[in-house]
């Protein structure tokens, strides 16, 4: 029995919008709070809309450029396409997608972050009224993005599937719609770099001389930056997550119906192709079920519901997954749910091991904690130390799914009377796509982080009482847990998804190979022959491994612009914050208004400016190495960036988290003297802890994010130009 | 015409050795200077020798229980070693050559050290005579160490190699003496790991609490750890680096006997083996000459002497080279030397790079001067983004230099009639070889270093007038210089060197097979198809990508060990230091001595404890994984954590540096404030530069180091248990 269950993908999808869309409205109909209160709002909202006209303005030219530019070197170089098409069509349709892909992500993360921004008031005046409610409205705003975002890129995907011959030729259309797969990557890497530039450019500047020289509480209204502190929450955290997820998820997606084409041709069903759409069409159900699950009891911690939510959506999904695998994918059912089980629990271990390693209960942050005692040198060391030793869980969380997702994929190919590796790597394609299954769930928690942190500051920049303020306080803790869960899961799903997304590259390459050779004349047989060696990517030569240490060192290098684009521009912005406070002694006297503008104005312009040339960058070197030293060393450029990738990633993210943990953990009075006395904010221990914390910041909402996206970018990249690296 | 040079590899070697004494006898003859000088260099001589003996103490036990390991492994798994030889005595043999090597490290370790700690006062008082005398002494202290490690290194391999039957089975003896190597990177490992958890631990403490807490000058005698300081650059720098050296040219040059060894059977002349052994005399005899050259005017920087004697060095390596190519290596030699050429400018663009990153008149460092202005957070965001941009050039520099000498290798097969393949990977290991040419005297400029440094102690300690400081000052400055391009010399050797270890590797691992298949009775021909896919490294293969995601996971969790145990144990020098100042008020009022031994005591017991874990898990990680993935997941276990390696290692050493010289150049007052005055010691923005300085330490001395010789630990304990990770 093997349905076609294509349909619930447009059913599901389209319920989710409309979901989105009452939930926007449930959000937006409430009470917006005191005057002060809209006012903040209203600065916050006009600084984020600002930036985002512009930023989306140079990424709408930088992307129509690359369109143009893609599309030609596919007419220009392209004389073997995969799949019967023209090839002046190919480039045109691959330009098409590109811009597609690239407006879908532009709008996930637009919209995403419009919401947030106005969800942010609302949250802090139902702070006024209960935690619950407070916790419901951040919750709901976040869920309008993330199900939007997850709606959006399944639609999409099927849309231009749809459009482009999935149809009629379902085996053909999943090469030629990779081009949507890129444009989002684009644009989610450009969008990421700014915002993520913008927001700790912005928060850096704020702390250092705010909490350390001032000694102003955070978000406290005489600090020039904070107008851009707070709006730097929206358009990185937000627009820039929203982006990324979009893209992770469309090119997992695209990913493994490219899988499904090599099931199905030796299975002869197309349901393999099918299969993914589906499968993420029920997670998106079994997320909104989740969210609307979220009931806050009086007085207990705000993660708590949250992760009941959690539950609720990953217990629906095992139920949806099966019952998919069940009905779609025949006899070997069985082996592929247990693929996707793996990648549902994977996802669980991710967040278990983000909590570890950021959460203050536990040994790594508190180790940093007690190391601020003796400084802020210390405090670094401990945390680097942190960084790079949470690497190991997640590697070998990493591995046993791997190898135990494609042992259960091989295990159906007797059945299916197919080879064991090409079920296997669809087993590793289907456990990526049960890890996605909660994806809508997860980016909602996201997101109610940056509209609980947004909400506080307004609080406390519209000087409402104390009370309210340590309401708002206790969702901005559950919101840092769950943003960095959210990387964690992103991360996860990026090292899981990369040996689903080499798997369609080599299937590209052995594709277009073959079409080459027949192009050539010679007869099937020497072909098939000539083309078999296109699977393998043999590190033991010279210009292969080349491309692996090129690959390691692009992700180092990239970072390296992130980094550097976020301090230098932190130490403008500390400079002019000095200045304000200088020749206005006003300011701190609390008699006169600081000139928010100047601060936002610097973040702005040194985000726009700093991104492009780490962008360029990204894009450039993948095309690069495959034109000089061709396709398998392309291979092992992208495969061993992506290890570098997820591994340095999880140090930045991870390690920047703990950092912050550390500081707050301080800050709640966790951390005793000798005499048993709390070592308080204000202390040098306290100061050494917010260093601490400062230097995680552009590691995690920078870098971090940053080379996320960029994995999935060199994977996309790939995908397209791959024809372009061939030789024979 | 190809000539049998072997001879001249004893004569230079023992030549080496007597000029090593002669040095020796020069520096110790000389004037020990005051009493006072004396004393402190008796305390310093002290504490190391008394470190030393425990630390290799320990090492021993290691070392004698893993030999009886491997030996075991061998004789009761491995069932058809590649070479004709009883099972037992492989395994016999194979642990003694770990213990020869082991013991010839220690050798060299201990030596270095030993002469270092009794150049140091020699140094000082030369001082007081004038700056080119002490300069003289210095280097020749060094040069005593850097003789001694590669002449022992050229004399353990090839008497190694003779014992076990090179005169007369050539093809097989390399093949059994790689125990030699894994033994002397064996205890290289536990060196430099204890080392450099020692002398970070007591320079962080002492700096930390000294120049910014108490406000005293470095290595002023009020400091309860500076003598721990001082005797940790002997331990850290002297003894682990020597160590370091020695495992690093062993590895390399049996690794390029085996790849010789392959060049042999198809060529039908051994001079390919010896090749690499001769060499490298020579380019002992172009150190000595080098060394010997070296002069000081009056008054120039002394760097500049230093880098005369090396460009002597570099020109006679050419013409060495030159003539052993001509000599030994048959029609083709013109191809070999090109690649050897490439090697040996590969080590100069190193040191150029090395220079450009770590050097206080170039942008990196000026930038990460800068950024100390608004604070220690913006200090460390800077030198993290430097010390990620920094990987870069060097992965240009040996991505090019592959491949050119891959190439040149390569142009040679058509004259010799062999695959190109054979040909590129042996030009490879020439290059490598003629990297390592001037490494005697690298090594000697490195040994300078730590002697300056402790020189410029004594000095300050002793309360020798301010111009003898001046004095020692620009030598340490030098010192730091040469420190830096060692670190980067070494790395880049070992990048170069990779390729020629893992072809080493699957050289063994394809003659195993080929014996157990002709063991099972396999047809000839069967077994050269079967043995055909040996030399692949297929990352496709999902148990192969996952090898190549732990080799990667274990480079970042190994430094995390080494970090963290200086962070801790610098927490404890931390409290030791401000406990001794707030118990006796007359140790600040000069009127009390402080507590040396406790500080000594402290980074003793830290250094003995913290160096096991990162060892065993050094250590045992191959092995299980070897065991677990088999050989080929092995092979990118070992390729990808090289890479990695080399990167993080990269990362951390010479980010590590350029933190350190941007303290120096505040110090040297090169910053100035907006009025033009300039930043002095003891400023804000000093203090932020110490931060940083402190945060490098970890990394650029424990750490780095650390990683490089795990690198070649993981080559050459793969090399040696291949035969337990291969199955059919």
């Amino acid at each position: 029995m093997t349905l076609n269950l294509v349909w619930v993908v447009p059913v599901c999808g389209v319920a989710a919008i409309v979901f989105a869309i009452y939930l926007a409205w449930d959000v937006l109909r409430r009470d917006m709070g005191t005057q002060e209160m809209q006012d903040v709002g209203a600065t916050i909202y006009e600084g984020a809309v600002a930036f985002i006209k512009r930023q989306y303005t140079t990424i709408a030219i930088l992307a129509v450029i690359t369109a143009l530019v893609i599309g030609g070197l596919i007419t220009l170089f392209e004389r073997f396409p995969e799949v019967e098409i023209d090839i002046v069509e190919l480039g045109i349709r691959t330009g098409i997608a590109f811009l597609a892909g690239a407006a879908c992500s532009a709008i996930s993360g637009i919209v995403g972050m419009y919401v947030a921004v106005k969800s942010n008031t609302r949250c802090a005046s139902a702070a006024g009224r209960s935690v619950g409610e407070a916790l419901l409205v951040a919750l709901r705003g976040g869920a309008v993005s993330g199900l939007l975002v997850v709606a959006l890129s399944l639609l999409g995907v099927a849309a231009i599937f749809y459009l482009y011959g999935g149809g009629t030729t379902p085996h053909d259309a999943p090469f030629i719609i990779v081009g949507f797969g890129f444009g989002a990557s684009f644009v989610a890497l450009f969008a990421q770099l700014g915002g993520g530039i913008y927001t700790k450019a912005a928060d850096v500047g704020a702390d250092l001389v705010g909490k350390i020289e001032a000694g102003i509480p955070e978000d406290d209204p005489r600090n020039p930056a904070v107008i851009a502190d707070l709006v730097g929450d929206n358009v990185g955290d937000c627009a820039g997550r929203g982006a990324d997820l979009f893209e992770s998820t469309v090119a997992e997606n695209i990913g493994a119906m490219i899988l499904g084409v090599a099931m199905a041709k030796v299975t002869g069903y197309d349901s393999w192709i099918f299969f993914p759409l589906v499968v993420r069409a029920w997670g998106l159900i079994a997320s909104i079920v989740g969210l609307m699950s979220v009931r806050m009891r009086e007085g207990e911690d705000p993660i708590n519901p949250l992760i009941r939510g959690y539950a609720v959506t990953f217990i629906l999904s095992v139920i949806s997954l099966a019952a998919c695998t069940y009905l779609m994918l025949g006899q070997a059912w069985w082996w592929f749910f247990v693929a996707g089980l793996i990648g549902l629990l994977t996802s669980v271990a991710f967040v278990v091991i983000t909590e570890y390693y950021t959460g203050n209960r536990w040994r790594p942050v508190k180790f940093i904690a007690e190391q601020s005692r003796t400084g802020a040198a210390t405090n670094i060391i401990a945390g680097l130390s942190i960084s790079l030793e949470n690497t190991a869980a997640p590697v070998i969380v990493i591995s046993v799914a791997l190898i135990g997702s494609f042992w259960a994929g091989a295990q159906a190919s007797g059945v299916l009377g197919i080879s064991p590796t090409v079920g296997g790597i669809y087993g590793t394609a289907i456990s990526t796509m049960g890890m996605l299954m909660t994806c809508a769930y997860i980016l909602a928690m996201d997101t109610f982080g940056p509209i609980a942190d947004n909400a506080g500051g307004i609080v406390e920049m519209s000087g409402a009482p104390e009370e309210i303020r340590r309401g708002t306080d206790a969702l901005d803790s559950a919101g840092n847990t769950t943003k960095a869960l959210t990387k964690g899961y992103a991360i996860g799903s990026a090292a899981l998804a990369a040996f689903l997304l080499f798997s369609a590259y080599l299937d590209k390459v052995e594709l277009v190979r073959t079409k080459m050779l027949e192009g050539l004349g010679y007869a099937p047989d020497v072909v098939a022959e000539m083309v078999a060696a296109s699977q393998v990517v043999n590190l033991s030569k010279v210009e292969v491994f080349v491309g692996a240490l090129i690959g390691a060192m692009l992700i180092f290098f990239f970072s390296s612009f992130a980094i550097r684009a976020v301090g230098r521009t932190a130490g403008e912005m500390i400079e002019e914050v000095r200045r304000q406070f200088r020749e206005d002694p006003g300011i701190m006297a609390g008699t006169s208004r600081p000139d928010y503008a100047r601060a936002v104005d610097i973040s702005t312009r040194a985000a726009l400016k700093e991104m492009i040339a780490p962008g360029v960058l990204a894009v450039a070197t993948p095309i690069i190495v495959g034109i000089v030293l061709r396709a398998e060393a392309e291979a092992a450029f992208l495969m061993v960036g992506t290890i570098c990738g997820v591994l340095l990633a999880t140090v930045m993210n991870n390690g920047g988290a703990a950092w912050d943990n550390a500081k707050k953990s301080i800050e709640a009075g966790l951390l005793k003297d000798a005499d048993g006395n709390v070592i308080a904010k204000g202390s040098a221990t306290h100061a050494a802890a917010v260093v601490g914390d400062t230097v995680g910041d552009p590691l995690k909402d920078t870098a971090g994010p940053s080379v996320h996206v960029l994995i999935k970018l060199l994977s996309t990249i790939t995908l397209v130009l791959a024809p372009l690296f061939i030789s024979l």
